[in-house]
């Protein structure tokens, strides 16, 4: 049986093919299907946001090799920084309250 | 309600924080944490894995500020390498069948 950590990891491979899948390059995200996976994968983390430019921003920010798509290695990047600004969060929270 | 990619997230900041809160710094693991945390959290990742100093050679590659404690972004780097390794694995398998 595999284990929370372990879950949480296949979760983001699924996820990102599940969307790559959808048209040209299978193994890259379009900017449509970053939009996609954004609205459907991302929906409370992004409730708050209101630029409607934000998937612009960031698929310039990530696609480091310029070819207008995203690729899995790009992708883990932005999750990761997503990652640390939510556990930056939780961590002054906590300090907060005195843990 | 929580998407299955918001979930995955929340898992990684909690396992982080439940292993390194046991002892010294509780925003760090330290290599006795670190240790914990793969033997329990990444049990059939490592299952083939015999090196007795896998997790010294780990925490030396992380540790970039050499304070022999593993920080959250540290540990983020660390699981983003799995991910893409064993993504990699993955595309290789799906290309071999063809898709």
């Amino acid at each position: 049986m595999s284990t929370p950590l372990e879950d949480a990891m296949d979760t983001l491979i699924k996820i990102f093919h599940h969307y790559s899948g959808k048209e040209g390059d299978r193994y890259k995200l379009s900017k449509g299907e970053l939009k996609e996976l954004f609205a459907s994968k991302l929906t409370n983390f992004l409730s708050g946001q209101k630029d409607p430019l934000l998937v612009d921003k960031i698929m310039e920010d990530l696609d480091s090799n310029k070819d207008n798509e995203v690729d899995f290695n790009e992708f883990v990047i932005l999750v990761a920084a997503l990652i640390v600004a939510c556990n930056d969060f939780f961590e002054k929270q906590l300090k907060k309250e005195g843990f």
